[in-house]
């Protein structure tokens, strides 16, 4: 008898029908000998209508209130989910996140989960109960009650704790997609369902991944070794399986979410830098030049393009340092056409290039809507005199381009308050978390 | 500087403009100096929508699912309400039945309160906050935190009820009437507003009353001495007060609504019953005889009109014993009116009396959707071999009428399992709980 959670968002019980649905398909599955946990989230637009209630009362909400609002959507969902499910002769009952014992930060809106009871779950499936469970929310903590939402991928992050707090067998996101595809099927038709695809895979797909399953989820699913499934709620295909490595179980369910702030530290010495200074601000520059570096088999690494006064733009890019001399003669050949596609322009497009660069990295999919990360990074990085020469950031890594020689002094002055200096002193070499020793985590979790 | 809590009901936190008025009706009390608990409804519609839904689903909804469902419509208010006092500036914080600790009965769906934790409450007063809470809901334990409703009179009752624990020095009660009015003005648009009514006339006006103040919050203002005001949410006219014994403080605020159940027995043996049998079932015949009784100077009783087969009633009704000769001779005389108007009639209106009989009732206005209590009387009169021959109801109150020998053979056993039987054996009196030993209070509300 397996145990599974299974995650039926927004769309999925958008309406009684689909709720009732909803029910069958769960049904099924308890049917076939398993226990069943259902997270949900608010049906359709309600989230939507409530935010729009408070804007007409305010442009500033607190977001304590906030989520005392917003979270009622989720249990109106659970309530009626139970009914459908009961009504077809399935017992079940309704937790709100306050029931359950879903722990979070205190941080509302945006809270991470801590830890999940398992306790009053067990309860009702020994009950043969299906039990539904209002994704989204928790509490942060058991005597104030007070009540925090998860902010973005909540539902889906609710899920995947509820499983590994259970020690389910896997995580089913039910959807209105059939799975992961390899992009937007609404921009690209011929985007391809991908059967199968690893935890980091889909880490690293972020931006396109986030819109069916939020890589918060796929990293707590990933740190705890639980498979997920993301499939349609409307169809009997069996979606994309989200393979993780199972040799991850085994750590601790306290601060489920915390120790993933930051999941690697990256630093790279073997960095270059070449940039076009001032060159025009119009449609196929860039492309014009990567296609040309790319002839030339020079891997790219960060590319960074900012505005410069004027109608031109700086682009910046990174290389590793033995590619330098093949990269600047292609930018060298290139800005030329450029000057010459902009007759106007009083100052030329330029090239400069620094080889003394290295490239600090932090990587981890808890860092998502956490601005704070990034600006303790900063901080660290600062306090070490440590001069930023770029900034790149993506969902789930900010990088910093520093001079080598700084790299160099944050090593000698051997000054590590935290794991991010510590970072620091590791030469091109990476280091991922799971490696560390639980020392270094905590010291930059607590840092966090 | 008072503590005062005020109650709003649906129709004035119908909309984000409303909840802005009650907002500001709330901070212009604050302003005055005094601490203010805002207790609120759902928004206009939101129940019956919620149930609409559920009815879609299921027409046998589990009551435990439904109040997980209609809590939510509360928790809507309370944090839209809180929102619109942050944003005119007056520190507010929203609390569910939950957060405050209103803890019930497991009844769900018509739960009554045992009692409140004020400390939470407290706290934020003194932090200076309006503490919106959510009327109608509370949790049946304080670790499960099953979530419960009170059912019909529920936010007037969670308002007054945390008036009593909070030791507020009155509760009032907002409405879209502008009080209590000597009857329905959309009836009768002579009504008179009443500036002052006592809680226990208040309560014979149960019916009455109800459509602006549940006889159930009434009870237990009086029950605790709890000064109430019923007012328009949408005037400063000063509104009715509901006055109560202030010196029936000093109670227990522990089983707040539970010692509540029922308020008084009565035994009254001076009754006669006449009965008119084989009436016409036509407009205007209860109004023929009851004129002719009324000129006669005869007070009755309980009336009770029942179907007989065919197209005629049976009307009963029950004067005191020396009326007897006055009220027969009355239905003598108007029983061949209803002959002469009922040509087609084969069996012709007849009229018997029986002179042996008393009437025992329970009252309060506890035992409102509790037809349990109803049942328990019939019980403890059936085990004591007591024979009912006639039983009115009204929300309040429930009356048997049984031979005047059963009540002696109740006395004679001497047998008073609980409080209902000692009732019994109080002859012609009527006994105010008030002035019960606790002893035999608790007697009676354990069998309940």
């Amino acid at each position: 008898m397996a145990l599974i959670v299974q995650k039926y968002g927004g769309t999925s019980v958008g309406s009684v029908e689909r709720i009732q649905a909803v029910a069958q398909r769960i049904q099924q599955t308890a049917n076939q000998g398993n226990q069943v946990v259902a997270v949900v989230s608010a049906m359709g637009k309600t989230t939507d209508t409530l935010v729009s209630l408070a804007q007409e009362i305010t442009t500033t909400p607190c977001r304590r209130e906030m989520d005392m609002l917003l979270s009622t959507g989720e249990q109106v969902s659970i309530a009626l989910l139970s009914l459908a499910l009961q009504e077809l002769g399935q017992a079940a009952i309704s937790l709100t996140g306050a029931q359950v014992g879903i722990v979070t930060e205190q941080a509302h809106s945006r809270a991470r989960i801590l830890e999940i009871n398992p306790e009053r779950i067990e309860r009702h499936l020994k009950e043969e109960k299906v039990v539904v469970v209002a994704g989204f929310q928790g509490i942060s903590s058991t005597t104030e009650l007070e009540i925090t939402t998860l902010g973005r991928g909540g539902s889906d992050t609710s899920a995947v704790a509820l499983a590994v707090a259970l020690g389910g067998s896997q995580c089913e996101i039910y959807t209105d997609v059939p799975g992961i595809l390899t992009t937007d099927p609404r921009l690209v038709p011929e985007a391809q369902l991908m059967r199968e695809i690893t935890a980091d895979e889909m880490l690293e797909l972020a931006s396109l991944g986030a819109k069916v399953l939020h890589p918060r989820a796929v990293e707590l699913a990933r740190n705890y070794g639980m498979p997920l499934v993301v499939r349609s709620s409307w169809t009997d295909d069996p979606g994309t399986r989200v393979l993780s490595d199972i040799t991850a179980g085994g750590r601790s369910l306290q601060n489920l979410e915390i120790s993933e702030g930051i999941d690697a530290i990256e630093f790279d010495r073997d960095q270059a830098r070449v940039a076009l200074l001032r060159v025009p601000d119009r449609p196929g520059i860039a492309a014009q030049l990567f296609r040309a570096i790319g002839q030339q088999q020079v891997d790219v690494d960060l590319i960074i393009q900012s505005i410069h006064e004027g109608n031109t733009n700086d682009i910046a890019f990174t290389v590793g340092r033995a590619m330098l001399p093949a990269a600047e003669a292609v930018a060298e050949a290139t800005a030329p056409v450029f000057r010459s596609g902009q007759q106007t322009q009083p100052n030329e497009a330029e090239v400069i290039t620094e080889r003394d660069i290295a490239k600090i990295s932090i990587v981890g999919a808890g860092m998502i809507g956490r601005p704070g990360i990034a600006a303790q990074m900063f901080q660290t990085l600062a306090d070490a005199g440590v001069n930023l020469e770029m900034i790149s950031t993506s969902e789930v890594k900010v990088s910093c381009v520093i001079a080598a020689a700084d790299g160099a002094i944050a090593i000698i002055s051997g000054n590590y308050p935290n794991l991010m200096s510590f970072g620091i002193s590791i030469l091109s070499c990476q280091i991922r978390r799971r490696d560390c020793t639980d020392t270094l985590r905590n010291n930059f979790n607590q840092s966090c």
